[in-house]
């Protein structure tokens, strides 16, 4: 049995420029083609749109759905703009079809007919308008890229959220986790989606192809990608895992490239020391959660013998959430002790003096425990967006490393700070509950221990 | 790289079974599990329904979404049918949230945000339910199966037609043309499917693994079928396709276990002569249009000499239409010489006599012409469910052949008239368009001239 | 990566007949080629042969190797035979050659130098040629077909033998177990590769698909393959596996279309009930010694509770020798009692005769012991060749079933008794070596103590 | 239906240790295993090996290849020479079977009988043990390594040369065309097989990840190689094309990163700039003569406009020849005129000067032409060992370039020329045949001209 849908970019161009021939004058004439076949004009996009949604022919559907994303992809940035606005302002619902639906609500408000149909005429044009779009070969992929656009513009035109908002339900739809399939990356794996994870990480960048094999081909090492049938070269999210025979606590011996590997079958230890999304244009759409649990499975039926599940998680938010302590001298998250013993983190270099790097261990660490612990940011929320994010999943935090990445990024986005956070399959859902019900943290009595006594839970 | 997703009914137990032991008592109380691990009782499914719209944690929404899956399947016919009419009562939208979403409208009629909000809450709950359930491995399998039989209720609880429509809904999205994709389906095809492909033929009736191999394994045939991910081992649709050098009149020949095959490059015609859906839990996500399109596609690309993409196409609604034009005297869509002529129609085996089956021709093909040009059903359209399929996909009514179908079905449904569609790339457009607005009907000369001199456009 | 290569059915024609069109005017008359382009004659097939190996260039070589390979496909018997004669005749070893070679080793007889220019000249020049036809598009399996057709003719043409011995040497190298793979033949297989599993089921026939189906699809049900490169379609030997929770002594309730199946994972025991070559002319070529071992391995890594691996075999020698006893009243394999008893065996049915069953069984259980364990053939081996087979793979003789298979076949050629032999990896060594050095059988206690007390070990 | 094979180095090492575990104690104490389970010493391979051809187990055959084979691996550099010098001493025939055998054929020196076993009783041992060690997992690639290890030595050690007689019999048989598959290489193609192509290209070496992608994935490149089933992820053989408007006469623009590709419909041009060989133990096998001509094929039917295939190869013995020629005042293959003008090549850098790079031109070609078409090495052939493959392939030589490779390397070796071959399929055969058997070589009328006057043919 053979597949034999093309590439987007391999489909047979001869068939489709066939068949946009057979358009009516009339049907060119909208399509603003010109006599020399050039493409439409990018004003012209918003008005395919419309000549898209008010066609019953597929066929003659998907040659405008493809018309109109090759004239998006062709056009300028401003014109892009423009039809994205349009989006906004010309793809909403129909103010007149509201209305009667509306009055029909008001006469039998216990009707569910009438509640469903105005379900039916609220839905902006523009989510069949996606739908019909997603029918041209490669339409997912545009959609998806239009978004990453689209995002790039929503500080500046809050208008375009309700666009936004459009493209997330209809992703969240089409990216269902059903849909996905997991994916071991190896050496093995084409240089064409490899390339793209060089491109895509995002926690430890890969240095080159080297870098690259050496994650990928040890014994010792693993990586998993979540990919879409729509989407053939690009895992949507993926995730490096070593295998050690303990919980390390610095990231540079992971990705030594002269390190000795050991064998997977001697490893009790699944570290994932980068989880990284690829496709800004799904922002919102939650493919980790799953990812790191399927993970945990396939891990667990190949090596039997690997029993602890643990991240190995840089900190982004804390250099800057300590700043701001320091400098807010109202705040009581630092104690007059620690205020003096963390000056030191404004000798540049500290690191690398043992005497000052001993004096900051106890105080940094007090700080970080309170930072994880204590501190909320404005909605209320734990501060730092890993930490959200595996506790959110069910994870424990569970080790404060001191100086585990002295890389530039690693002080100047959390002081060398690296964290734990620990996959226990029996505390998962206890632990995502009280996190998700009561925001509460779920953390190991070390970590705990480490708050200042003032602060101590 | 290895692709690791488990076919459904291989999904690794263990580690569900594990996750589902993590549930918190209450959970596995909302679960209405037993101390011994038993399956939820069936009257608990829209209660587990329930409680999977309430959960925030998406690893234990999956464990729970499975539960229900397996709760409906395990549940006898009365105890699906109560969750089924829950769907409708009890998973609609909410009212509270909607007058008050109404409220804001009121307020502030010109607000888009006011209306968007309107269409968010108005949304039954069920369409997020079933987004949920999707999650479950083999989920969008379930779901279609679930839909197939919620279709049996139709007729005598109308009510459960909302929940239908929102299945349409989601199912248009996610069996969008763009996430399926085209197979050649031959006699190196697994057995698995091939054994579907016997079972849901649904025109020509396959009668054994012998029949089947004859329409797949001579050079001059071909099978495509559309499939899904998420649907390994069934196809969506599929056509058979014959390779010809003349457009063929009757389908015997075609499916003669003994003729002998040409070569595919010595045909220079395509003739699909059967067309076959396969799930009916799909019914109204349309893919004909798009697969018989592609399929020429397919087709002109590996063999340049086949010009002409025909059907061979059985007339299912003529023999009804014709019993009660012939019964209804008033009708004036049978000429009063007709009348006479087709009354050897109630001579059993009359096909077997050749003056009798000389004599019905004219008058037959006559009647043939009027019930595809002229007659029209209470919906104004076209009366031949088959010609709504072609025509509306911009194919021609291209030629009547008089006892193209001579077995006891083709007897009985049309008194052995076939007929040919035509697909002229060159025409599709055009006669899409004439009939999808004006209901006009593409048709031959040939067609044309059979209709009675009164008739006559 | 794409794989380019063609099947042969496949191959293009065009680059073929274009090469073959540029051979030199004398190139063609060598081929015997008319100006119509016709196929050689027959009688030029051996020609064509010394063509062949007289020619330096690869390219033409291949296109003359295609010629004489489909002109032995298209000749008829006679002319065939008369090409196989002359593979014997004129495709020796050149005697002038040998005459040099000879006396270069009598001028000094320790040179290795001339031994092996010897051994240089004296191969049979058709090794060569079977060298070179093997690189004609599908020439591996045109000269494993060649094969089949020659042992047909052995018997009446003993010169054969020698070519006979050059295909077997060739052939040996060729389907190394090296270069064969291991598939896992079920019910996603392909039709093509299933329908030849149907036709060459050697040892309990396959009725149709769905007796098939019964012994592919069930879980509890395995069927393993070897597979060459060269010959894609083609299983070269299949095994087909039950999993059982004991050691079962009847065939027919494992073939039962209604049994019901157990899961895999309850099995402690695999049953190798059926293993069947499928070319004939691969005869000599031993793939079955590898095949049990490699699926023993298989199932124990996959199903780590089976600890059992036994076949249920057939005895197919043993109604022929037992009537040879019987016959021969000098023989003293049989005791005078036993002769009495056996005498019922001539009464027909009484299989079916529970009193006659029972009288029968401890004789002829008896003389099934003395076959195995004492009776040798003129050559001084074990009787029986499926016995050989297994005991020569280092299995042991576990247990006889009495009125294991009452199909007819079974009881014409065993009275219906099977056996089982066992597969235990702890002693297959010694076992072997035992069988291998001294002609020992390993048995069981079981089946020693059925012996006669007489011939008692 | 899935492949069970493994890949030699995730064989499941469990099977084989138990395996060996059931050795018998004797078969254990001839493998020299300690009780310790290490490997076997050095010096004992050729006693392994000996005990290999002595065993009827195949099994336990494998085991003891395996051992042999993984012992050979692990032996240092001496130990290693010992076991390849014992394989020419130790495992030739056996003089006294040898002896008997040739007393036969003096006894009836017309018996075919006598002189085909001669044949047998004379083929080395090794031989057979080499059939027995490629049963092992990774066999074949094994002895592939070894018999690299072996041409090592070869000049300082004659006498293996018979053992590498013996492989390459062997590998011939193995590596037979009809066992190897071309693929299509290009950017999707595993990473482990790509940085195979970096280390293997012998013509213009590929600098990094980037030049390689700049070799694959434009659409005017294409890249092929042959694959043999028992060596998973290494090329044998690979050739690199470019497509273009017209036939080139430099190689720096078609490795330029910076080009701009054109489509590959475009072109009508094909040309083969790279072809390497990837496996020194795979001497004297021949697989670029098919390669071409399967490229050739290939393209033909994928791009129809490609009209001429043409090689852009380097002539890697002109520099040196030229210079013998120069310093050999006797060699009437210079005219005075030509040895005067050659001068200049003297002045390092000629090439940037314009009038030197001009007044060399003339008598560099001239030179050029009389290497190829006249001059000869000791055995009577073209000097250029490119040229001799090309010729004889089929191809003729069709133009000189002056200054086509200006790199070090094209200056060191050929003073900047490069040369183009053209496969002209309607010309192969006579160019063949007039080259193989009369040694002439087929070139273009402009390389002709190029020849000095007095040359001139």
């Amino acid at each position: 049995m053979t597949k034999l849908d093309q590439n987007p970019r391999q489909a047979r161009p001869a068939f489709w420029s066939e068949l946009l021939g057979t358009l009516t004058a009339s049907g060119r004439r909208m399509l603003g083609r010109r006599a020399d076949g050039g493409r439409v004009e990018a004003p012209d996009l918003a008005e395919l749109g419309e000549i898209l949604l008010s066609r019953r022919g597929e066929a003659s559907g998907v040659v405008i759905a493809r018309e109109l994303l090759a004239g998006f992809d062709q056009a300028d940035e401003t014109a892009r703009l423009v039809f994205l606005q349009a989006l906004a302002d010309r793809f909403g619902s129909d103010p007149k079809r509201i209305k009667k639906a509306l009055q029909a609500v008001e006469k039998s408000p216990e009707s569910t007919e009438a509640i469903e149909a105005l379900h039916g005429v609220s839905e902006p044009k523009r989510q069949e308008l996606f739908r019909r779009l997603n029918l041209a070969p490669g339409g997912t992929a545009a959609l998806v890229r239009m978004r990453e656009e689209l995002l790039r513009h929503l500080r500046d035109n809050p208008s375009l959220r309700r666009v936004d908002g459009d493209f997330g339900h209809l992703f969240s739809s089409w990216f269902n986790r059903g849909f996905l399939s997991l994916r071991h990356i190896d050496w093995n794996t084409p240089a064409s989606i490899l390339e793209k994870i060089i491109r895509y990480e995002a926690v430890h960048a890969i240095q080159n192809w080297d870098d690259l094999r050496n994650r990928l081909q040890p014994t010792d090492r693993r990586c998993y990608g979540f990919f879409h049938p729509q989407l053939v070269d690009e895992p949507l999210i993926f995730v490096e895992v070593a295998l050690t025979e303990e919980v390390p606590g610095k990231v540079a011996p992971l990705l030594d490239l002269k390190r000795k590997p050991i064998k997977a079958e001697e490893a009790d230890t699944a570290v994932f020391y980068s989880i990284s999304n690829t496709q800004r244009g799904l922002a919102g759409v939650s493919f980790g959660n799953f990812l790191i649990k399927q993970v945990v499975e396939e891990l667990k039926a190949e090596l039997p013998n690997i029993r602890t599940f643990v991240t190995l998680s840089p900190v982004p938010g804390f250099a800057a959430w300590l700043k701001k302590q320091r400098e807010d001298e109202g705040s009581d998250l630092l104690t007059p002790d620690q205020r003096i013993s963390l000056a030191l983190l404004d000798e540049p270099g500290w690191q690398n003096d043992k005497t000052k790097a001993e004096a900051l261990r106890e105080p940094l660490l007090a700080a970080a425990a309170t930072y994880f612990l204590i501190a909320r940011d404005g909605r209320g929320r734990a501060v730092d967006p890993v930490a959200r994010f595996h506790l959110g999943n069910g994870a424990r935090l569970d080790r404060l490393n001191y100086l585990g990445d002295v890389s530039d990024n690693g002080m100047a986005q959390s002081h060398g700070l690296m964290v734990n956070y620990l996959y226990d399959l029996g505390q998962i859902e206890v632990n995502h509950e009280i996190f998700a019900e009561r925001n509460e943290i779920a953390a190991s009595d070390s970590v705990r221990r480490a708050l200042p006594a003032n602060l101590n839970l």
